[in-house]
């Protein structure tokens, strides 16, 4: 490809990259390694890019365009570029797509975005319905938190919302037990979740906000030794929704 | 501070910030912040230095030095300083001091530091009596990993081992049941562990080695939705030492 017209992708994938103001206004995101590339649905690739080398090994995969190697690690997100990336559209749910399964998460203020992937990831293991984020959670699109998700981040629903506590309501409403994970809850040693239930997971400094945890059907802690202050947030997570199933 | 002086501290904080082989060689590793600074035992603290407005801050706390603050920002290894930071010996543990528990886990080359530190984090909550790891797991000493403990690294025994094949082994001798996280385990679903038990977690991208899989007392799964295909090393470990437990 020619610099003029490389240097403009590369800036518009940088971009995409970067900035969650320049995803969240395209409507894309960026996608980049050999794995996580073969779980893309194909309808929802936009552009494909790789690198001289890559298409040698791969003469098979179909790009949009071939970087030279030194453009394409200018336009990679990772320091040991694969040689694969692409722009992906965005899927967007909404509360009545979610709801009808067993088990969700409800998260507020995420800031880590591993910490965000991590949790779809696992989300999709134990077979959650989908994942509820308040927008000041991180973006699920940045490169990070996508990457972190393994692939799930095409296969579970998720949705931000400007207001948790009415999609929590809305929750309750429709039989969900929402439970708050919180340090002053009651111990789940030895008991069992609802069938169908929603796990409030709050910021990973500060917990859960007094009046979302007030919403909660009940609020629960998972036990810990003495000495030990908190779990990560990806672990409670993680933890509660295999709760009762193992 | 002269800038001299500084700048030799500032170059010794650095390189056991930075390099590993740093702080092998002098037994040293570095805490920063406010909040795991409280946890390190008094009597294994070296040097705290601490910036001007932490100084002003908080006079009460005393310091080996007090740094101006941008001195105190070439220092740390974060990008918003607290301001503390205290350069701490390490503890050795070895088998003899660590069994005689309940709760364990194999760490076989588990690279990344964050999963690391989670894992030491999360072992302390369930309350695991150590944490044994190969020497190809990443430096629990590294500022990332350390940090990710949130405090834990100071109360979890751990050690690395050379031989973590004759160590697991050590700890069936013990009586100690050894269950080897696998994919091709049995699933736990509804069953129970052994009352002591050890977790082996293998590497974040290809699992346990066949060999020290081979060693254990039984390969276990937990269970995953068709579609997922992993969980996350942290997360696994995290499951696993509370089943049965909840």
């Amino acid at each position: 490809m020619g610099d003029t017209v490389a240097n403009k992708k590369i800036k518009e994938v940088r971009a995409l990259c970067e900035r969650s103001s320049a995803r969240r206004k395209t409507g894309l995101f960026v996608v980049e390694g050999e794995r996580i590339f073969r779980e893309i649905p194909k309808d929802r690739i936009e552009t494909v890019y790789i690198s001289e080398d890559y298409h040698r090994d791969h003469p098979k995969v179909k790009a949009d365009h071939i970087l030279d190697n030194d453009q394409f690690r200018k336009l990679s997100d990772t320091r040991n570029p694969q040689g694969i990336l692409a722009v992906v559209r965005q899927k967007r749910y909404d509360l009545n797509d979610i709801l009808g399964g067993d088990l969700y998460l409800i998260l507020e203020t995420i800031q880590d975005p591993g910490n965000l992937g991590t949790m779809i990831r696992t989300a999709e293991a134990a077979g959650a319905s989908g994942v509820i984020m308040n927008r000041e959670c991180a973006d699920i699109y940045s490169p990070k938190a996508a990457r972190s998700t393994m692939g799930a981040i095409f296969r579970v629903p998720y949705m931000y919302t400007d207001d948790l506590p009415s999609a929590a309501a809305l929750m309750k409403e429709e039989g969900i037990t929402v439970y708050a994970a919180h340090l002053e809850g009651r111990d789940i040693t030895g008991k069992k979740p609802a069938a169908r239930r929603g796990y409030m997971i709050g910021n990973e400094g500060s917990g859960l906000s007094d009046d979302l945890a007030a919403l909660a059907n009940e609020r629960i802690r998972i036990p810990m030794d003495d000495r030990a202050e908190s779990l990560n947030a990806a672990v409670s997570a993680a933890i509660l929704m295999y709760w009762g199933r193992i």
